[in-house]
């Protein structure tokens, strides 16, 4: 079975939110299992929160069907989340999809959207309270390397979210692919979802 | 002081080993300190080992100087070091760069270029044994996070490249930036270079 697993990225989206999930998910070793694609409001290349842009294959429009979708942060998201067609993409896209990943500040959009309420949900520590906001009805976690309710799973800041990513692919492959592919990556891989040394006491 | 930083891109490159470290040095707190861009044998898209396609702001003819430059590793090394216009391009920029760094196999193009001939460096562990064939005259360290040679700094396997650029950001700007960065990453910041539990034993 080959998913489609779709990467959102927006103006001054965070490059590592986007980039350690794409260096699981789009490892070679799981070609057969994962078809990799980033959208974009429209297609084309996008800047980063660090300057270099990457390119979105497709616009909003015309995203095939997404099985997996990826929601990274970065500074944009304080654009974003006034955003009322991304939104409405968001939601759509959700209903569709088997599974719903954030990272970082990528929660706020979510929760803006409406998607988190009643959940449990993380995201990154140095703007906790301003994510909080957008979400008054989900059930912010505030010390989580990542937090998994099921469809939807929320990481914390940055690097977080790579450790998510090697756990969904544990589940969504199996562990040993998972744990091949920290390997590769040299990525000491922390299993634990509760470990969150950044997280103010 | 603002030093340009330039990020050589080519077909097939490994992403976290590009986006780790554009993370530490593309980050908006260090932005008086670092400009940074990509470049590739042509300006405009690049296609990743992991698909996705990052856009090479300059191609090689048309690169600003640069006083820092970090070659990442991938499949496409493979084939790049058969490239005699990089090669020559890598001697000529490194001749003027204040710093090289390389991340994963990229060695291997800086081995092959003759420019790590008679100093200590390191690469991935996967194809250490590949690496090591592009420079007979280096001093291949099997077991190593990062190796400084001073100039030429080498890293292992890609997350490896993102301890090492933390590294090199203590060394360039501070090291309280640098820890100011790995926490707003939420990155677990290995400082040893030679702490490398990857390296077959």
């Amino acid at each position: 079975m080959t998913r489609t697993l779709g990467v959102l990225l927006f103006p001054d989206f965070e490059v590592l939110d986007v980039f350690g999930p794409l260096e699981v998910f789009g490892n070679l070793s799981v070609r057969e299992h994962f078809r990799v694609l980033t959208v974009a409001e429209t297609a084309g290349p996008v800047a980063s929160a660090q300057v270099t842009r990457a390119v979105a294959d497709h616009g909003l429009a015309d995203c095939p069907h997404l099985d997996v979708l990826l929601v990274p942060g970065g500074l944009g998201t304080r654009r974003e989340v006034e955003n009322e067609a991304l939104r409405r993409w968001l939601v759509a896209r959700a209903a569709d999809a088997e599974m719903v990943m954030s990272v970082c500040t990528g929660a706020s959009l979510l929760a803006r959207a409406g998607l988190l309420d009643g959940l449990r949900a993380t995201t990154n520590k140095r703007t906790f309270d301003w994510v909080v906001t957008q979400g008054p009805r989900v059930q912010w976690v505030r010390k989580a390397r990542w937090v998994d309710a099921g469809k939807f799973v929320t990481s914390s800041g940055v690097s977080a979210g790579t450790d998510m990513a090697l756990a969904m692919m544990a589940r969504l492959v199996d562990r040993s692919t998972a744990e091949q592919i920290a390997r590769l990556m040299e990525w000491t891989w922390c299993r634990d979802p509760d470990d969150d040394p950044f997280a103010r006491e």
